[in-house]
């Protein structure tokens, strides 16, 4: 049984852990104040032009995107997120636990436009009402879409015209980073949003996401907020070892371009036999639609995501590669699936 | 400048406010235990045959129901609603704010039915997302529209068979319940629903809905929720002082129907100019669609809310009649009206 | 069976309720945007020197006391308080519920001193503790005792050297204005404290409260706050009107120095028979100690709150005055007093 | 520069890490649900003799507290902890945050007694109180001391009596167990509490906490808590390995034994030099009391956590040993000080 399920099925890339390893012996004080998490942080801020962004390292996505939002949110004020998003249907409620309404914009490709926000912001006028404050995306989308420079650059200017702010969550950025068709930098990220996200949990590290506040409004009070809702990890210093160790030498995207190849060569092995794909993704994350009977057949092999059915007979699927599908897993699959038809 | 913004312009109604006026220099033990409180709730018990309900009175619809629909869900439960629903468009996010998303069902009509809940539980299959737990639905909806009772019956039925309860929201329960073809009757709320509210804000008090608990569940507690959201009225007898005169002797139901009535010769008179309106609504909410220049004049003499732009050239208003609007009045908005023609 | 038991067993004064009367069959429009509560908060900011204060009318103390406090604070901020203060044990723990821990300070008087908040202050100095941000003071406090104007000074200029709010809780804010020994006006409330409340309830209104809110930073918000809490009264006039009434003519003063007379005479026929009265208070509460057996009997004709037992054979007692109490009522009570002896 | 500030200053012990290492190439599903979980699971009912419990594993101290302690109670319902308790003063307000007051119990040496519970009781006894409902104790405390059998056995029918859940958090439960004087087994914490946490972080794990539920009531939705609150770990295998390994040949009290010794010997060692120590703590945390010009000089050598002043010339500092503190640590440690007399 292999798994396409997630790109989180493994555990970190060998030279994660290996940081891990040399480190461990080490005395650190804790909390994430230690030289690793500092050291992580510079890179960051360098690497993404950002001198003056606080960088803050959590365990986990649902973690990170519930402290930043929170983080600039007053109780009444509203989340604006694709109904696909992450916030929105996959956190059990998460950003509502902490106060706040997500508005919920039908987007065909995952995407939020400007244009979605201005009817959503309109519809919005009265003290009765949540009032819309902070835009959510996520590059890639949780379908796999990329936004491009001119998307990103046309919601900054949505945001400053509508008095909003403008979140990424980057739990995929690394994939988003390298695919094909992408225009975006890391130096866009701090230049275009208030605050972003860096995922390492699906891009191989054993566990971790980097916080990137750019606003300057937010940055003060993001420990005593981490402390109280449980994210603040006692050996912090793993996470900035972790990332260290990603960031170095340019392995966070050489692991993401990865991912992303072994995607398109299942993406056109399955379009070569003659299979629809959904949403066009250019990333790590593809959405084929097979025959009910060939997903069931699929499913006594490899482990994937049902995504939803496609009339009566079809079903659409969710595969996702990792940094640490190999070549030859991609070929079977293609091969067990050639042999299905 | 006469309004039919809403159906809570004026004070009391002469006998509600006799009533307080009678009383006022009785001493009563505070925060709703005192004698006027329990006989308002016996009443109320006898009237809809739930000889088992607890009742609480507090002082407005919002509290109403946030309290009670907390009350009945943990953290990551979720609210199911019409997309108009008051709770999920006209309180400021007030559900969220005590933790609980609320699942918006697209509605033509403002009412929820057993097939849009039965979607929605399907798409929320797992701990990853919110777990649907409550239909809340008005009666009259926010669009004016009426419940059946096999149509309530129906959402019972759904309730029983998915797990859930279902919460009625009557700030304006005395319209729906004396609207032409309405045919529920009091013991039909007890009987097909959790719990529900009897409106007094918007029927002739000067403030107060009742609370009436049907499922055992959720009794034990409910007066420290009051307390600790600062719904617990210090001289809370006046909520039962207010529902004992509003109760007696058919009073409740009387305001009711000449709200009604009113309104719908509003609609005759409307339609009789040729005026579309929307939403078939036959309580004290309607909604005439005017071309934007009869709007704009009739704005100038008369108070009402803009609802929504139909196309270019045409308005949908809302006119709300109630307990206090007189006969003359109507007849002079269909003069001013014919006049604009 | 006469009433002790608190300030608001009776209904409005008269001529606030005449004042209710007398408006009710007039429209307005709704959620105290009306005319009436904009005259009442230009009285109030006239009467209190405040020209540039926010005003906003809720129906009770607890709903005050929390939307004031939350919207000062962030998350992790924690509010002082002296142990007896409303907000650390009378609200069900509704400042809890908005997330902020309440730090109790013991105090003997129910008052708060700068040296208690520097010693508070002091032992929260890291992210890992909550982070002291408000001082709530009540006057009167909770067991009827006073700040003097240098005592408020004080807690400002200790407020301004640690960077806190301060905010006095004014339900009984009528009895400390006129209480004997009293030197704080109307002025000095705006001038100390960044937020304030006067108190209907408890001093001839129905309900109501007064919030002030002096401090610039939290004033944008607070009707979203309001509403997203189930705070924001539908007939808001009634706020406005009961204000309105108890402002004119120095009714409000007028009949907080009755009840405070009342007090007085209470306190002085009790000492007269022989009996101790703890934390001299001037005030319309006062909490005499009674021999068990006179406590006891005493409570088959008046009700009063037992505050606690004072050894094995003595109980401190609350009796409270209000606008309402007649000097016959505390006549007849001293002469039942002295025929238990 | 030697660290006794913690017990998590370094990584994992070097069977902890090599059991990721040796599992990190698998690929497994998420979010705990894989066999490493649910055979850690297995481990901690079979030791505890609790085949009913459910084990759930979460990363962080304060996440397992607020997770657990949120899902026994309702929003008003009240935490009783020692005022030294972690809950109360080290959590930024997390209880809070979660909407729960935390009562704190003055306590000499950290830990709860059933008079103490009995007393707090007794005050919170009306619904305008929080009412308490379950008590929060840690083994050890954080100072240092343990909780006997009997101790154990005596809340455990106070709560019984009184309506209580029984809580432990056992962030240094290993200590606990293997301290001088112990007589609680793994098997009376189920018996005792209705629910405990054993913890990881402090006690050779990278992180990690196992929340053993015994109590019935709790245990069905607690999956859905932990996501919501963003506390579910994407690949949760690594908290199922890491608790294999600590449980596997005793290797978790083996470890803790460690610390404690190490601790004896500083403890001894100080005693023996004539300084004195708070809390008569048989476990890994020591509390000396230094003059001040001897801990200054220490904390040129070494890191510690300063406690308190103990008059004006004295200061007590916390020193803790974990299973990672060397023989030789210690020894340097006593020499140097032994230098500064």
């Amino acid at each position: 049984m292999y798994s396409f399920a997630n790109d989180y099925s493994e555990g970190a890339h060998p030279l994660v852990l290996q940081a891990l390893c040399e480190t461990n012996s080490e005395q650190t004080c804790g909390y994430g104040l230690d030289g690793y998490c500092s050291a992580a942080a510079d890179t960051i801020r360098s690497l993404c032009s950002a001198p003056e962004a606080d960088v803050h390292f959590v365990v986990g996505g649902t973690q990170a995107n519930l402290l930043t939002i929170h983080a600039f949110l007053r109780s009444y004020e509203a989340v604006l997120a694709a109904h696909t998003g992450h916030v929105n249907v996959h956190e059990t409620g998460a950003i509502e636990l902490t106060g706040h309404k997500v508005v919920a914009l039908p987007s065909a490709d995952g995407k939020v436009t400007p244009d979605m926000v201005e009817q959503a912001v309109a519809v919005h006028f009265s003290e009765h009402m949540v009032h819309p404050r902070l835009i959510y995306i996520s590059n890639t989308t949780e379908v796999g879409t990329l936004y491009s420079k001119s998307e990103l650059a046309a919601l900054r200017r949505c945001c400053d015209d509508l008095g909003l702010f403008l979140y990424l969550d980057g739990a995929r950025l690394g994939s988003a980073l390298t695919a094909p068709g992408n225009d975006l930098t890391w130096s866009d990220l701090s230049r275009y949003t208030d605050a972003f996200t860096i995922g390492g949990t699906k891009n191989g590290a054993l566990f971790g996401e980097a916080v990137v506040l750019v606003q300057e409004g937010v940055k003060d009070h993001f420990r005593y907020y981490m402390k109280q809702r449980g994210a603040m990890l006692a050996k912090g210093r793993l996470l900035g070892v972790q990332f260290q160790a990603l960031l170095k030498d340019g392995l966070y995207l050489r692991l993401a371009r990865r991912a992303n190849e072994q995607a398109a060569r299942l993406r056109e092995g399955i379009s070569a036999l003659g299979y629809e794909l959904s949403y066009h993704s250019p990333s790590n994350q593809i959405f084929p639609v097979f025959p009910n009977h060939v997903a069931e057949r699929l499913a006594s092999s490899y482990d994937f995501t049902v995504d939803a059915p496609v009339g009566p007979d079809r079903t659409r699927v969710r595969l996702v590669t990792s940094w640490a599908t190999e070549a030859r897993d991609v070929d079977r699959f293609l091969e067990d699936l050639a042999r299905m038809q």
